[in-house]
């Protein structure tokens, strides 16, 4: 299963290298516990909507360009957890042809 | 402040409608409790990563799919707070230009 949380941890730790930025400045920009946004960025905690507001805020960052990279990291791991296209897959039951296991 | 479980509320809703499905439906497919599906379409909850994970299932919609379109919604509504683009205020600033308010 693809975790919203981890790959959210994952673009906004990235986001904070580019910027250079350490956790301890980023907390104080976005007033949040340093601790919370390390959990955070490990993927080992959800964020409030808000929070996410406020941290996407002290990364200089627009909500819809996190999103944005978190959909790309989702549907790179989607594409590797279903090796064998959706849409090929539904054709192929349609038709009623037997699919091979790709596993 | 452009909050993320309001735009994912309204993107799941829209899904589910397209797919003509009725929450009794999404409960029962996603074993959530019908009222906590209602509150976060609502946006007044916020859904854990796993429960996103099974209402996208349910909707039989990919995570990325939902997230690029929340991304999306998002950026619809970054764009009428914020009615001078980023780049050309950035320029401005840059330049040491006076930069007239639009409010």
């Amino acid at each position: 299963m693809v975790l919203f949380r981890r790959l959210l941890g994952d673009v906004l730790r990235e986001r904070r290298m580019q910027r250079g930025m350490t956790l301890r400045q980023v907390s104080a920009e976005a007033r949040v516990s340093l601790g919370y946004i390390s959990e955070i960025e490990r993927g080992q905690k959800e964020a409030s909507s808000e929070l996410l507001a406020s941290l996407c805020a002290a990364l200089d960052a627009s909500l819809s360009d996190v999103l944005l990279d978190v959909s790309q990291a989702v549907a790179v791991e989607e594409a590797a957890l279903a090796p064998i296209p959706i849409s090929q897959g539904s054709a192929a039951r349609r038709s009623g042809d037997v699919v091979a296991s790709a596993a």
